[in-house]
């Protein structure tokens, strides 16, 4: 489907639901508010299905267009949703197999929808509703601008990750013009709250280096974390900490879960690969995020990855 | 003056030698070496004058563009600079009211050189430096987007100081087309090295708290500097650790540079006058960031920060 075509579908009809992936990040959740607040300014019906695993942090742009209780929709659609099977938790039995839109930038989609616009090369989700929403309205107002700037800011880290591009940018543009504050830069991405900060010093302190500084092991154990007072949201995305090390190409993070058990997070730089790496001790992943369980004291935990690690390296 | 104004006054010249500032970061030496490469494009003999203080990162994108001993201009350039007062130290005695032409975005400038071309709304002097080069090029190469790239990124933390704009992000798309590497950012903006991590750890460990957590003081003392192996470089812009906490309104960082002297600063969010609470103890700066010297034990310079910090508190 094209953007002009995305468009067409939605003007024909009315009554809509729309959804979104489980753990919802800015862009699932930025996105999906914009996208229904456009269509109410089209004049359409339109909800958002509350998703349970919202964080604090973006509850209050959201409010307002959750559908209440007992909203029978005509239609249901899905942002930034790349496989059903990862629908948000509460959508799961009622909507799998019956969302008829899916508007997405994983070019990994899965065409579980009967109608799909997808465009792989975008950055966010945010940036495609954006261009759909100049296509239905010929602008947005301050208020979708502000939910599409977090869209879009989230999944490119504010425009530094590497999947950020000239369009990016120019989308960024425009929504700033339309009135996005910029503001929203200090509390999304240059603030963090205390216990996540104390959590991040203690791995920093704790980071144990081998092959010549070019990998490292960061551990996060259950007493550390009650020391700390650690919540699930400070969690989020912990395992950039060991990989922000300068000269660092491969960082594993260990997060002890029970007494025997670890999770290890991968981060690759571009000469390694952090799923071939997981793949070593039953895990997997992508290319450069990769994950995996090992079970046995901290020292053989530790042991199990460094050799995984230490194997590729030697390969390359 | 205006950008083609400026543009012509460069067509008609030739022999330049382009100077900036004193500690000199990205935007003063990317905005610098990419006027210096441009003018070359144009036929025109120009160098950058080295400046000693320039940081490792930047110098292998500048050596190119060092003049050579005795190298003797016919017309001084200054990028970036608000005053002369504050040019790279090795300028001083030759080039002070000498600069014919200054290429700023401070509002401050002071007028010093001869003709200027001033746009205070610019977030970066990189950007009106991209702006002079399409004038005078239509266009710009690879190198040159990169320089600016690395110009325009460093002044607005990569897009995510309040002083980004819709121009900012847009001249941001610009250099990405013409073929700045957007992998810079992982170096410039994603990675801090061993050292300076540990001293950030260190201070988030250290910060104590008042006013119901809205200020903080993080301490750093000659000893800890000692411990962990800090040098110069890896002290550059810390006191916004203490500022990153969030629910900090006012963040303070005490720095031993002696037994009994402690260089201190402050930053603030948009409530407090960072350079009104350091006038209490004879200090100064900017509205959101400011500093002092307070001499005395830790203990007491910690109860004057504090004193001066409440006090101003109490009168909001």
């Amino acid at each position: 489907m094209r953007i002009n075509e995305c468009a067409e579908w939605l003007r024909r009809r009315n009554g809509f639901l729309i959804l979104s992936h489980h753990r919802p990040d800015g862009d699932a959740l930025g996105t999906a508010a914009a996208l229904c607040r456009g269509l109410r300014i089209l004049g359409k019906t339109a909800y958002l299905l509350e998703n349970p695993q919202t964080t604090d942090r973006y509850t209050p742009y959201l409010r307002e267009y959750y559908a209440p209780a007992g909203y029978v929709p005509e239609h249901v659609v899905a942002v930034d949703l790349a496989d059903e099977g990862i629908l948000q938790v509460n959508a799961r039995e009622l909507y799998t197999g019956k969302v008829e839109l899916a508007i997405d930038h994983h070019p990994s989609n899965t065409g579980y929808a009967k109608e799909t616009l997808l465009m792989g090369d975008r950055a966010a989700c945010g940036e495609i509703v954006y261009l759909l929403l100049m296509e239905l309205l010929g602008g947005v107002d301050q208020e979708t601008a502000t939910l599409l700037y977090i869209a879009v800011t989230t999944d490119t880290g504010c425009f530094r990750y590497k999947n950020t591009n000239p369009g990016t940018l120019r989308v960024g543009a425009a929504l700033l013009e339309a009135g996005a504050p910029i503001d929203l830069n200090r509390t999304l991405f240059m603030k963090k709250n205390r216990t996540r900060l104390v959590l991040e010093a203690s791995i920093i302190n704790g980071l144990e280096f081998f092959m010549d500084g070019e990998a490292c092991i960061g551990v996060i154990t259950l007493a550390e974390l009650e020391r700390i007072g650690v919540t699930e949201s400070d969690m989020e995305d912990i395992a950039v900490v060991a990989g922000s090390v300068e000269g660092v190409e491969t960082s594993c993070t260990l997060r002890q879960v029970e007494e025997r058990i670890w999770k290890v997070s991968v981060r690759t730089g571009q000469y390694e690969n952090a799923s071939r790496i997981c793949a070593e001790f039953g895990g997997g992943g992508h290319g450069m995020a990769a994950g995996g369980t090992i079970e046995g004291s901290l020292e053989e935990a530790k042991a199990v990855v460094r050799a995984a690690v230490e194997k590729h390296w030697k390969e390359r």
